[in-house]
């Protein structure tokens, strides 16, 4: 747990914004409203919950413009409360600092080249080739396989593993049990048996990326796949061979991406969605969670396909309609033809 | 593979219930109808399958008081005969012993604490402030981060991940690849870009917990992630920062709960259930496989929203009418409309 | 990176196929038509992409018979382009060779048998009793429970769990981060807690199977869960206890498989989908992505319950009518009937 404290006047020196009150007042972490204790600082992200501002206990708040009025206590007034607020977090919990040198239980090839400000974990290995740049963690248990290069400022987290020759760029960070790397599934029928076709592209990881726990990210099977600068993925995400997926896009969790489809910057994809292979998707797309994604989408806007829940027994009795969907469209045509004439025959 | 044998009369010496046929019938394992052996015991926990009971080669069976006829064999009566069944089981397959110690391979931190009965195994790792409790087992590989705090007679088995802070209870399960205390998915936009929101919250886990491989808990952002006691996870679900799930709650494979929802006591989750965040789910409410629930269930009850397959060709069919449903309701209403006044005109 | 390079001759003469053209043509690598260079050869392997024969920079392709004069270029005539392109690439894209030994850091049990030319990796583990075959290599932090049995020729990656007394067959590739053998979801309901059912099945997996990173296959609870040869299982798929995959069946990414589910031979499941328990999928049945299966098939074919993606305001107006579909096939089933006696009274 930290033990830093700041003033709000501090906090303006460092991230800008105003101070309402008194500027000395001082704070030693960020907390939310409802358990925010007097020596710490909370925000309102949204103007709806002001009403929870009087009852909470913290000694200072990170409000918007909007609700500047909504409190007498010390407040940083910020245009963008909520980013505002995780640049304060940031603050009071900055990242792991790298304690560097190689633990006497990794294992690291002497044909590996480790900066020497790198830390390696306990019990990790890096493999023959493999570079790890200057100020990067990496995990006990966690495994770089031969010929990665893993940029500088990154932080892998236990029990990762990276197959050989991927490409991670600076300051990304991979948490536990995530797979980069591993091979596309990509087989060829023969004759009522399945061949394996090598898989022989890398992983391309480009800068400031965060990968989820047990998320898996495939390596190509001729080319790479590609996750651009800024990307942000979830846990327990698959991300097939040969994908690209832009700039600055965030997946939730439990999403699947088949082969070679191309997802766009900007976008965001809701948890357990499932994207086609060999589609691609334009930029500033967003898919809503539990949707499947069947073809290219070329416009930006919010896509969805989740079926409405109810309660089971009524599920039931709608349920089996779906399979009669048809059938209604073609009663309700015959209805419309049929009434049609009779309106005319009554006309006549 | 167990070598201990109980006569029946034994067996309900230690777990109650009754025998009919001869108590001195001496079993040294539990199987299915179908493949167990004349030293076997087997059970039938549900009276359709009582035609099976003849066919089976069972030296003895586990019955519940409606089936006591169904069999001349030697037999224990049981109220509930499949809870009795696992029972019995744990009897002949009783979980594995620690062997105090310290592997010589571990790397245990010298400022850590390991209860002198417990079991730290092979490439294990357990960091600066972590306590591990008496009779707990550490699998192999696996890694509990810095001042974690593991209860008594726990079970890690090997290569689990649990991130720094986090708080375990009593027999507490992890299988293999489940990762405890990631973080968070907690982004903030700025600007085009995501800012990553420091994830401080830790993972509470209470007594009794079971979780699956490769299952994921994420550590809360602010507050906590809890997980009550008693309740059993599958593999592969994902539980998203600062959820809170209840007591004896059991949640099947695959399922994704997104953050701050909260999940009630005894309820159950099918498999590849979603969850939406900042929902609230009443205690004893059942939501059925492929289910997304997308609001607060605030009554006990099933809840269902999975599509049913049909053959390929059938299924083209109607799901095209599926982007047609508004447009049907509405030929429908108006049919009803004109088809009134044809009514009304005719009887004028 | 492999250094090998052959002529086109060569070529058939280890894989069959005809040379049309130079046959002297040598080439080192495999690759797209849109990244191949003059020393590469690449494939078509359908017809309507033969327009970009011309645009590739390849110095030889492998087409089919039906492609063989798309182009002038040397090139490979095939009976199954893809399948060819699969040896071709196998070829120049060998699997790694086992490098005999056990590296210092592995902890190998004195009461394990190793074979001479097996390879252990770094951090891995081998417990008491389990049996590594002829040429078969343990990845680097890879623990391999007590009493397995792993035949020749496997592969196991980086990190992967296998619990005690699994029998995996031979050439078997286990990927990163998969777990073979834990517990399946096994509970019995007692008076508002869950008991746990002991799992003392095994996992059996045949010859010739590929399992990807993060898939998750449960023990059996009495019985044993069995994956016959030649099955191919892609990412972060969970098979629960006492499962069935039939031989050379393919199951893609993110599909669920819940327990006694029965799975034929030659099947393929697309990416997922989820497979109720208890029931029997006959051999060469096809399940599309994302697809529930909730009852047993019995024919061969292909099934389907996706739901079709729309824009999303487009979608909130069907939707809300997926809820009121037994009333509109009630409300048609009504106007059919007064539009009946409608038209009787009209003929009158």
């Amino acid at each position: 747990m930290p033990d830093v404290s700041y003033t709000l006047a501090e906090i303006v020196g460092r991230l800008g914004g105003e101070v309402l009150g008194d500027a000395q007042t001082r704070v030693s972490q960020i907390a939310t409203l409802s358990s925010a204790q007097a020596h710490q600082i909370s925000f309102l992200a949204n103007l709806k919950y002001r009403g929870q501002l009087a009852q909470s206990a913290a000694g200072a708040f990170i409000l918007g413009r909007d609700a500047a009025g909504a409190s007498a206590r010390p407040r940083i007034i910020a245009d963008n409360p909520y980013a505002y607020f995780a640049r304060v977090s940031a603050l009071f919990n900055p990242p792991p600092e790298a304690v560097p040198g190689v633990h006497p239980s990794a294992v690291v090839h002497p044909a590996a080249h480790i900066a020497d400000d790198a830390s390696i974990g306990a019990n990790a290995v890096i493999e023959q080739g493999a570079q790890i740049g200057a100020g990067s963690i990496i995990g006990a248990g966690s495994v770089v396989g031969a010929d990665c290069i893993i940029g500088t400022g990154c932080l892998l987290y236990a029990n990762v593993s990276v197959y050989h020759g991927c490409m991670i760029g600076d300051r990304v960070i991979l948490h536990s049990g995530c797979v980069i790397g591993a091979d596309g599934f990509g087989l060829a029928p023969d004759g009522g048996r399945w061949l394996k076709i090598p898989q022989i592209g890398r992983v391309i990881i480009g800068n400031d990326v965060e990968i989820g726990a047990n998320t898996t990210v495939d390596r190509g099977a001729l080319d790479d796949t590609v996750i651009e600068e800024g990307v942000k993925l979830d846990n327990q995400i698959q991300v097939a061979h040969n994908v690209r997926i832009g700039a600055h896009t965030a997946i939730a969790a439990c999403t699947g991406i088949a082969g070679s489809a191309r997802i766009g910057a900007h976008c965001t994809i809701g948890g357990a969605a499932m994207i086609f292979g060999h589609i691609e998707i334009a930029d500033r797309v967003n898919v809503s969670t539990n949707t499947l994604i069947t073809r290219s989408l070329t416009q930006p806007g919010t896509y969805t396909s989740a079926l409405p829940f109810s309660e089971h027994s009524e599920w039931l009795k709608n349920a089996v309609q779906m399979r009669h969907l048809d059938s209604m469209a073609k009663r309700i045509r015959a209805l419309e033809k049929k009434l049609g004439e009779l309106e005319k025959n009554q006309h006549e």
